[in-house]
């Protein structure tokens, strides 16, 4: 296989964001919502029929990002990828401007191979290029020009179109 | 004219970082040295002959970049190119991640009317895609497929084989 040029996201790709997002969305409107909850079901029609709005004001928050726990497998297949394709970390950080240095120290303590030239906090993803993206967002694939893999996450089960990866060990067999 | 994707830079381009570091050099080295000085010769040539570790160093320090002085004409010119084509401002702030808010919060003042959509802060540059790219670093522009600017500054007098653009003005009648 080609050295491919893969383009990762952070959040529900790296970071399992969804998690603390759910915690937080359970606790505010007093329920116990688990994410197998959300299989065939749109997230977002969901919750925003409740209180969702300060579930939400929380990622503005500065530490929100930072104590998020990692993807199981990230770490691994990550620093598979990074051995033998060029991997670039490519978050859109910048709606949630005081997660930059949250997210910064993040990658340096959980994937520390990964180095500053390979990091990009960004807003639109449009003016990103690689050969592969691994992206949990329709936003962020649907302009991408090589190949579009969405990560599946308790937010996008509604989303169609993409090739779905379900977890790291089947990203690793793919470009391993 | 169509519509172009129009990449900018900050640091010596929107931002005038050059004299910040020339008035550090200058009271760390007791020197007086001036922009014109380095017209046809290497600035880091020059500068690593004396004490400019320091100087960098400080670029390193959380509110570094958050007093720059903006370039002349940079504001009125980027107004117009946001208004006829697409502006993305791309920093490669991640060497220096104290920077990230300074820059963040920079823009917000200076440059109320670019979103954050259309602010991306990265390591290396080669995964930026668009039309134009405005910039001082020939590493940022050899990569880069579309039309590639040379921002005229004091480090990048000795650099050849780019269009160079002298300022915003020229910027102005060559895009609007």
């Amino acid at each position: 296989m080609n050295k491919l040029r893969i383009i990762i996201d952070m959040d529900d790709v790296l970071a399992d964001t969804n998690r603390k997002i759910l915690d937080n969305f359970n606790r505010i409107n007093g329920m116990e919502l688990t994410r197998d909850f959300f299989k065939g079901r749109s997230f977002y029609d969901y919750v925003h029929q409740y209180n969702y709005e300060p579930v939400r004001q929380k990622l503005f928050e500065p530490g929100f990002f930072a104590d998020i726990e990692v993807m199981e497998d990230a770490v691994e297949v990550v620093r598979a990828l990074h051995e033998k394709h060029e991997v670039f970390i490519v978050s859109a950080a910048m709606e949630f401007p005081n997660s930059l240095i949250d997210k910064y120290h993040w990658l340096s303590r959980h994937f520390p191979f990964i180095s500053w030239q390979n990091i990009a906090f960004c807003g639109d993803k449009r003016i990103v290029s690689g050969d592969v993206m691994i992206d949990d967002h329709e936003k962020n694939l649907k302009t991408f020009r090589g190949e579009a893999l969405l990560f599946d996450a308790m937010h996008n089960q509604t989303v169609t179109g993409y090739q779905r990866v379900m977890n790291w060990k089947e990203v690793y067999d793919r470009f391993i």
